[in-house]
């Protein structure tokens, strides 16, 4: 769910403020990740999220099978960052009459492909004409302990899964030249599927970094926690707001992948700012830090800085300079 | 759920059958008007629908505050189908950037009165920016005991709820002069929403049968039941096949609006063809039958025909002649 991006926060917070209901078994309503609902005995987490074609993809660039898996993989990362465990998932396609039935067909195996891997049942949903394509999925799943997005204090450490910026320089790759997608689409065909590029597989093929968000959750090591769906310094924004805390990041801490060395030579608008990678940014008490240590290498997460109590972001560059760090987010799709 | 509205039915078999899964808690997938999931103790009932723009309504005759009650309450009419009560919603919305904020303000405004009118939460969502209008509603629900689509047994006596046909012939009336919706504008700006025309009402503004949906549930009294969206012929003809069953109805049984007959000489596409009526259609066994009598002028139903052994639809004509009834819908959005 990212009810910021259409950047009209008045919009949101009236949204918010007016659906608020105190009644009914609300756990978690608008404003994380996903909502956590409790109409039963048991947790209940729920996403969703719209794709729109020219906003979100686009058809010569997102291969119809990497879109199916998109689609859901994004929404299963916002049921990651709560601690969640997808179980159903629902599909709204808009569809252009003149679109061909290959494009449906080699859809549907790509959603069907992260079905089969992440075990979550496609049980409805709606078919509709539209103009452009339009993907509304949504993803219900269960939760016992679940990490908001509120829960930072000053003085836990900050955490990430993975390397930041690589789907923004895919995404950059891709508009380049559109012949990459023409590349991939043979590689595909020709079951060379693990050779993609990485900054490009990161962009049209995201992980939702899953069994990472349940084992924090089920242990208790986050504090805090969301999916890099906008950009670092964006989400890192978005979590110390709803904690009421501010950031101090070290620029030397933060991990970089040897792709984005070799294929720029300024990168760092793509690591701070760069959308869609969908790995998880979390905070951890001083006191659990070791069992986090104990488990990066196994999970690939770094520790790039801390939490302050003044509601500011810094960045601490790589001359030891301490910066403000200006939040910002983009992808060529939604700048 | 329209999964049948792209009339792509070879689709649409595929995906049903492609994504059976056997294993995990689904009581009932893709094919009724919404999934019955039971991830707990409890029964979920949950449908999302997708509303875009130029195929299910257009800015120049569906007023804001209309749509956002009507993209609510076409959700919440899949739920009356199956018996549910609707506990949450979530919204995702697709906006052009020169859209005025008025319209969104008024399109929140008509989904809040449908939320606290019928006690449903708004939980969460998404926007992003979109060519067109792109509208897609998830609503979850409860319910104890369901009534699915596939239950009518030969014998079963055929019931419609409320007058078919109202919400063509409103939409052909408002395409007709796009003054008409003007003239809506003002009445409900001075307050007289009451006023407003049956049969135009009955497409700016349906109300889902909730309160009928779960007290024929509750009581066990439907053997079949769906929602009248596609059409009164086209819904039956969904009904039979998927309970194996064909129908017999009589002309002469249905009801007709006042309001059909003062404004046009020839009602009859309207009221077997018209869709987006959003009443209830259901079956009822003979010894339950009296039952359903003795409420009928309370929830306005009425008795219209016959379940069949043979699998075909038949229509008893004023003469007193059978002939074939061709399954048929529209809408003139959705032709």
């Amino acid at each position: 769910m990212r009810l910021r991006r259409l950047r009209e926060p008045e919009l949101l917070l009236a949204i918010r403020k007016d659906f608020l209901t105190k009644k009914g078994p609300i756990i978690l309503g608008i404003g994380d990740d996903a909502a956590v609902l409790k109409p039963g005995k048991n947790l209940l987490v729920v996403t969703k999220d719209l794709l729109i074609e020219k906003t979100h993809f686009r058809r010569e660039i997102n291969p119809p099978y990497f879109l199916g898996r998109k689609s859901l993989s994004v929404n299963l990362s916002d049921l990651a960052a709560m601690g969640g465990r997808p179980l159903y998932c629902l599909l709204g396609l808009g569809l252009p009459p003149s679109l061909p039935p290959s494009w449906v067909e080699e859809f549907m195996a790509g959603l069907k492909a992260i079905c089969q891997r992440e075990r979550v049942s496609l049980v409805g949903g709606d078919l509709s004409r539209s103009p452009e394509i339009v993907i509304s999925i949504t993803v219900i799943g269960q939760v016992k302990r679940f990490v908001p997005r509120n829960g930072a204090k000053p003085g836990d450490t900050i955490w990430l899964s993975g390397y930041p910026g690589l789907a923004a320089a895919g995404l950059w790759l891709l508009e380049k030249t559109n012949k990459l997608a023409k590349e991939i689409i043979d590689k595909i065909k020709a079951g060379r599927l693990n050779s993609i590029d990485p900054l490009i597989g990161a962009f049209l093929d995201p992980s939702p970094q899953l069994r990472l968000g349940c084992w924090l959750a089920r242990h208790g090591l986050a504090s805090a926690m969301i999916d890099t769906s906008d950009g670092l310094s964006i989400d890192l924004c978005h979590l110390c707001e709803e904690s009421q805390v501010g950031a101090e990041i070290e620029q030397s801490r933060i991990p970089l992948h040897p792709a984005l060395k070799e294929n720029f030579s300024d990168f760092w608008s793509f690591v701070l700012a760069g959308g869609e990678d969908y790995q998880l940014l979390f905070t951890v008490p001083p006191h659990k830090r070791n069992k986090i240590v104990k488990v990066s290498r196994r999970f690939n997460l770094h520790e790039i800085g801390r939490i302050i109590k003044s509601r500011q972001l810094w960045i601490i560059d790589n001359k030891g300079e301490r910066r403000p760090l200006k939040p910002a987010g983009f992808s060529h799709f939604n700048p």
